[in-house]
C-alpha cells in the first residue's frame, strides 16, 4: 500500500514528517511511502535513520504552502507546492491509497476538495477526529470544522459518512448523537430541529437522538454529529479543558508536599499514561469525509510518533475500504437526502 | 440584605436547599433569606438545623414547577408556584434584593423575565456561569444557554453584561474574547462576523478577539461571549470533559498498583481539591444577566453546599450594585446597539 505524505507541511516539517514516515516503513513492512517536497531538506532529514530505500520514494517541489496563504489562492497558484504536487498523485496514481499532511487546514481542505475531488453525493465533506472517552473508547466528532454554515442535509451526510468510518474502526453499530444545547426533541436553532428529525428516519445510521456537550465523551455516543461552526467549538473546548484540568491537578500536587512525594514515588508511571490517552494528537489526525480518497490531516504540531499514527491511521482507512463503504451508504439512503444540497 | 430562595426547585429540594439556606444565615449575620414553597416541608426539613429564626421567613405556596412543565404555561398557569410567588415578591418587594432557584432552567428564566422584567435596553437576557481557569482564575461564558438563536447585538450586550460582572467580581479590565472556528478576523458565520466588528468598536469593553475553545479556560480571558447554541455545547463539553479525564485518571490509577498506592498514601487530600477547583457547580450557580434584579440559577443536583454558595453569590452581585452598573454601562453606548433589537 502506498501513502503519500506531504513532508514539507506542519511546524516540524520536515525533521518530523521524515522521521514519522520512516517509523511507519519500519512497523509496516507492506507499506510504501512517498515524500513530497524540498529533495536536499528530505535527504537531509533522513540521513541517520534507519529506514528500508526500496519503500520510500522522494518527489521534489520546489514550493511551500504556509497557514499564512490564502488556501484557495494557494491551492490554484502554488503548483509545485508539496501539497498540491501530493494531491494530483493521489488524484491520478491508481495505487496511491491515501494521504497525510500536517499542513495548514484550510489549504488540505481546499486541495483536497479541488485536486481530488469529492465522493458523488456529499456537497460538504467534513473534518472527523477522534476523541477519548469516559469508558476508555474513542468518539468521532463530525465535522469538527470544515463548515462554519452548514443545512440539514449536511448533517444527515455527516452521520452516514461518520457511522462508515465508525464501522471501520471495528464499532458494529455505532450510536450517532446530534449535539445541541439540551436532549429534548424541540431543542436547537431550525438548523438542528431540521435535521433531528431528517436523521430520525434516516436509514442505516442508529441515530440515538440529541445529546448536550457533556454526552461527547461520555462513552455513550460513537459518532457526535455537530455543525462545522460548534463542533470546532466542542472540539477545542474538549481540548482546553483537558489542558486545563491536567494544569490544575499539577499545581495541587505542587502545592502539596506530601502529594508531591506521592508523585515522585509511585505516580509517574500512570500519569505518563494517562496524559498519552489524553493527547489526542498522539494517535493520529482528522480524517477527511467525503473525498474521493481517504486524507488525514495531522495536528499542525506533530511530532513524528503523531505522523506515524497519521500515516497508519490512514493506511487503515484505506485498507478498510472506507470509501466504498461511504458510498455504499449513500446509495441505500433516499435520493432526497443522498442528493446534493 | 433579603434573598429570596425556591425552596421547592430542585433535585434535592427541599432538604438540601433549606440547609443551604440555613448555612447561608450562618455565614452572613446581615443576610435573611425567604424561602417559597410547601410550608410542612420546609419547617420538616428545618427541623434539627441550627439557624437564626428572625431572618428566616417561610412563604406557603401549594405548587411546584417542574422540569416536566412546559415553561411559558407553567409560568402562567401555575400562580401559586414557589417559582412565581417568589419571583412577584422580587419585583414588588424593594427589599428584596435577589434569588436563588434550583429548578427547570427554563422556567426560572422565562418566570424572571415575565415576572420580574429585562432591563430596559437588553433585549435578550443571557445565562452566565463561571469556569475555573488553568491559571487558577474564573472564566464567565456568556451566554451559555438562554439563547439558541442571536443577533450581532445580543452579542454585544452579552459582552457589555459579562464585563459588568466581571468587574462586580474585582476584575478590572476584563478581557472579552468572541467565541469562534478560529481566531482570525474572517472566521465563522455571518453572525459571528458581524458581531466580531461590532465589538471592536463597542465602548466600554476591552475586546481581544476571535478566540477557539480551547482558549475559554486558558486563563487569557475573563468573559467568553458566545451565541448560546454554541455557548451551551462549550460550557457542557468542558463539564463533560472535566468529568471524563477525572474518570480516565481514576482508571490508570486503579490499573497500577503502585500509583493506587500512591494516591492512599499521599494524594487523597490534593485530588478532594483538584475535585473541588472542577466542579463549578461547587461556586454557586450562573447568574442571569439583564433581568431588573439579580436572579441565579443553582445547579439542578445542587446539595447544601452549593445552595449556601448561589446565595451567598446573588448577595454579592446585589451588593456590588450589578444591575446599575450594567444600566451605566448601556447608556454610554451607541444607540444603535444599546436600543432593542
Amino acid at each position: 500500500m502506498k501513502i503519500i505524505i506531504d513532508a514539507m507541511g506542519g511546524d516540524n516539517a520536515p525533521q518530523e514528517i521524515v522521521k514519522g514516515a520512516a517509523m511507519a516503513l519500519s512497523q509496516d513492512r507492506e507499506l510504501k511511502v512517498v515524500l513530497t517536497g524540498d529533495e536536499a531538506k528530505i535527504k537531509a532529514a533522513l540521513a541517520g535513520l534507519a529506514y528500508d530505500p526500496a519503500r520510500l520514494e522522494i518527489v521534489h517541489c520546489t514550493e511551500v504552502i504556509t497557514n499564512d496563504d490564502a488556501p484557495t489562492l494557494a491551492i490554484r497558484q502554488k503548483k509545485d507546492s508539496s501539497l498540491v504536487v501530493a494531491l494530483k498523485m493521489l488524484k491520478e496514481d491508481a495505487d496511491a491509497a491515501g494521504f497525510v499532511s500536517a499542513g495548514s487546514t484550510g489549504a488540505v481542505l481546499t486541495g483536497a476538495l479541488l485536486r481530488v475531488g469529492r465522493i458523488r453525493g456529499i456537497s460538504r465533506p467534513a473534518v472527523c477526529p477522534a476523541l477519548p472517552t469516559a469508558k476508555g473508547g474513542k468518539v468521532l466528532i463530525i465535522d469538527a470544522g470544515a463548515n462554519a454554515e452548514c443545512k440539514p442535509v449536511n448533517l444527515c451526510h455527516f452521520a452516514l459518512m461518520g457511522t462508515a468510518y465508525a464501522r471501520a474502526m471495528g464499532v458494529k453499530e455505532p450510536r450517532v448523537g446530534l449535539v445541541t444545547n439540551g436532549t429534548e426533541e424541540h431543542k436547537g436553532d431550525p438548523l438542528h430541529q431540521e435535521s433531528y428529525h431528517l436523521l430520525k428516519s434516516l436509514q442505516g445510521i442508529r441515530f440515538v437522538g440529541n445529546v448536550e456537550g457533556r454526552d461527547i465523551m461520555s462513552g455513550d455516543i460513537d459518532v457526535a454529529v455537530c455543525d462545522g461552526f460548534s463542533g470546532n467549538i466542542a472540539l477545542k473546548t474538549a481540548e482546553g479543558t483537558a489542558l486545563a484540568v491536567m494544569s490544575v491537578i499539577k499545581q495541587n500536587i505542587k502545592a502539596s508536599f506530601a502529594a508531591k512525594l506521592g508523585y515522585a514515588l509511585f505516580m509517574r508511571g500512570a500519569f505518563k499514561k494517562i496524559k498519552k490517552v489524553l493527547d489526542y494528537s498522539k494517535y493520529g489526525g482528522a480524517v477527511l469525509l467525503g473525498i474521493e480518497k481517504p486524507v488525514v490531516k495531522a495536528h499542525g504540531s506533530s511530532k513524528a510518533e503523531s505522523v506515524c499514527a497519521a500515516v497508519l491511521q490512514v493506511r487503515d482507512a484505506a485498507q478498510s475500504g472506507l470509501v466504498g463503504s461511504i458510498k455504499e451508504m449513500l446509495s441505500g439512503v433516499d435520493l432526497e437526502i443522498g442528493a446534493d444540497a
